[in-house]
């Protein structure tokens, strides 16, 4: 236990009223709580560089003072029955301490309003209700602890210390790299060695380094409308101007896209909100308009593991061949989103600079879960959990749909059924839309509003 | 395992046909290798959405033609004596793709030069001397890792699904946080509550979070010269203009910082590289300069774990009360790098937008890492490691401090032995740095230069 002082050997106080004065303020601003126990007379002169009688003068002041008291053979305590006057704040009872300061902060700064940080409260108000359609969350009930914590404890167990040093290679550990790099050949047709992965935290993480290296303040942005509205925030905060780009049964209207868009961000494989599965036709169309206008597509491959009907068309990247395409994705739907591990892939240029930004910005994401996730990936179990689960998110959808089509047919229209995590259920009556989340959440059911996912157009055109 | 492909039902190529095509491009491409296995086609019809019939005709073409061949009773492989002819490139022997770009990069983008990733190749330089001073990473064989794998293992076993969730609160572990206020309040001085710690990825994002808040293109930021070289990266690739602080054995002297800086980022405790303690006087002048500028100061309490003669100063963010303070630590050095935790206390309104930026970048920092190293520090580990440390390190610091004294006393002069896991060593003579270290690696003995550590004036005054 070290108690920092700072003592003056030039003042005329002498030093053990210096100590016992700090020891005074230590105690009456509850740095130390009443009944907790002090450090030893030799450990304190020893910490401070003092003599030892000088500690024992200050502890003995105090002693008589009530601010300390002795108990026999076991050391010296803080007092427990403290005067209530003399205490300025209890603790637990403290004020916030708001100091005083005048530091001047950045555009980036300044636009981080309190809106930004909302979504943290819509997270917490759905943890709530009985039963929960939030849409960021796997059923907790059937994730793979098991088999998880086993691969956690296998990587623990078979690291060296060289696991606990920084890694030279800030893109993330390779064999998860070449393990992804392999699935998303074959099951998402994107081009990609293992070199051309870069492991970071979460999609989250991945919007944000796309965001740094393309978007200057002022610069516009097409995006979906609707919207993924955590990918929004990080482009506003980066001073984008966000183009809204309508969407369709098709996916995003290529044709509406702004000229002078730098950067598209889209989510293709099951658009969010409206579900959507982006055709052919535009996806070719979009890589024409990204060629010419020398655009950056940043497509999130949100949700592309669970499809229920139709056929998997293969990701932007791939039929771009690379060309002018970020793909991003993330482990959070398709096993936890408290893991924090997504990836990327982009053109080399930019990819050594994601590289280099990561590199600055933390280092590396937590190699112990990279380890694990390789063992998960390399002994079937993510392909077997994605099985399991792609048999009961598709059961459960067929429970929601019978459910509407008996209790609500002829007042809601379903979109974005044949794929992913969630579905857009369009009231077909005159009710508030947030009368009616509102309404549920008394009933136990937590909905989300779509509203929330709509753009204000922040650009006119 | 999953394949993608584009089937069009419209083309007059059998839905086969255009299978069969695909497949020869997966296999030419080396998307499987030679000798894999290859989806059933039950499966792969399930997948397309297309009867097994289109599938098993695809099939029999690829074996006829040589690109499939089928083991008796284990299914279908790709051949694996495919001629070298038919193969584009081979595995591992493939050229990197370079995929065409025309995508236009940030101005944050553009200043991530090739040196930006520079410190990764002097970590892989320096893993291999016998005798390494690098001055990042305590001795591996020291880490108590018994004790971590114990306090991982229990944090997992007793974690219910809730930790594999998104968290509500970004600015980290509770539990964690409160155990760090009251370690900071004792032994640095600092004045936070566990709401106003927030919990980041090292001290790498802490840099880069508080430069992303503070930081406009163009600003200046007074950076001690010498100084780290990891902040001074994070401070350029936000468009700062580095103002040299220089130092002396007091610390920065600060009648000569620029009245214009924003900010000034600082290693107080131990100052890198030079080891000087900033002394009391300067860090009253130093706020007292803060307060009247309107700069923040951003204290990295780097190295403040460990002390061998003198007393422990308090933090500046302590003796300022908070103001215009945004304090900074990690365990990289107290407990091991790739852990990748690190903490900071900030003014109310700067915290606030904190825990906004971090909730953006990237939600939360790894969860379960911050219950083990709850669990790590109220078990007494932490305490008793840093002890263990003390002494060892204390030792090894005489060790060497005799050894250059038998051996090259009065060719070398030893800055910065009163605190901290480094040394700086002065040659008094004639002698090229470069050359010394170069001369030394060849030895097996690994040095770091320090020249490495200078700012070029990139801001003239």
């Amino acid at each position: 236990m070290d108690f920092a002082v700072i003592l003056d050997p030039e003042s005329p106080t002498p030093l053990f009223r210096q100590l016992s004065a700090e020891w005074r303020q230590a105690v009456l601003t509850c740095r130390f709580a009443p009944g907790e126990r002090v450090p030893s007379t030799r450990g304190l002169a020893e910490l401070l560089g003092v003599s030892r009688t000088t500690v024992t003068q200050a502890y003995d002041e105090l002693l008589a003072e009530g601010y300390f008291e002795a108990r026999r053979g076991s050391g010296t305590y803080v007092c427990r029955e403290l005067p209530e006057r003399m205490l300025h704040a209890r603790p637990g009872a403290r004020k916030p301490e708001t100091p005083p300061s005048n530091i001047r902060l950045s555009a980036y700064g300044r636009r981080l309003t309190a809106a930004t940080g909302r979504r943290a409260d819509h997270l917490a108000a759905h943890k709530a209700p009985a039963i929960s359609f939030a849409h960021w969350t796997p059923d907790p009930r059937r994730l793979p602890l098991p088999a998880w914590q086993a691969a956690m404890t296998r990587a623990l167990r078979e690291s060296g210390p060289g696991i606990f040093d920084y890694q030279p290679d800030p893109g993330g550990y390779l064999p998860l790299r070449e393990a992804l790099a392999s699935h998303l050949a074959k099951a998402r047709g994107v081009r990609a060695r293992a070199e051309d992965v870069v492991i970071v935290n979460g999609s989250q993480q991945a919007i944000d380094l796309s965001a740094r290296l393309l978007v200057d303040p002022g610069d516009v942005v097409a995006f979906e409308n609707p919207g993924y509205r955590g990918a929004r925030l990080i482009f506003e905060s980066w001073g984008a101007r966000l183009a809204p780009a309508p969407v369709d049964s098709q996916g995003v209207i290529v044709s509406a896209l702004p000229e002078e868009a730098k950067a598209i961000y889209i989510t293709p494989s099951h658009q969010f909100p409206t579900g959507c599965v982006m055709s052919l036709a535009r996806r070719l169309e979009l890589i024409e308009w990204a060629r010419r206008t020398g655009a950056a597509i940043i497509e999130d491959d949100y949700d592309s593991e669970f499809r229920y009907a139709g056929r998997p068309l293969p990701a932007l990247q791939g039929i771009a061949g690379g060309a002018n395409v970020i793909y991003l994705c993330s482990f959070s739907k398709v096993l936890f989103p408290g893991l924090r591990v997504g990836y990327m892939v982009a053109p080399h240029a930019v990819l050594e600079r994601v590289k280099r930004a990561k590199w600055l910005v933390d280092r590396q994401t937590a190699w112990l879960e990279q380890v694990a996730l390789a063992h998960f990936i390399a002994d079937g179990h993510m392909a077997s959990h994605i099985r399991r689960m792609r048999v009961s998110h598709g059961a459960r959808r067929r429970a929601l749909m019978a459910a509407l089509d008996k209790h609500l047919a002829g007042r809601v229209r379903v979109m974005g059924d044949a794929a992913g995590l969630h579905v857009l259920i369009e009231l077909l009556t005159d009710l508030d839309e947030q009368e009616v989340v509102r309404r549920a959440g008394e009933q136990g059911l937590g909905l989300m509003a779509a509203s929330l996912y709509y753009l204000k157009p922040t650009f006119p055109f």
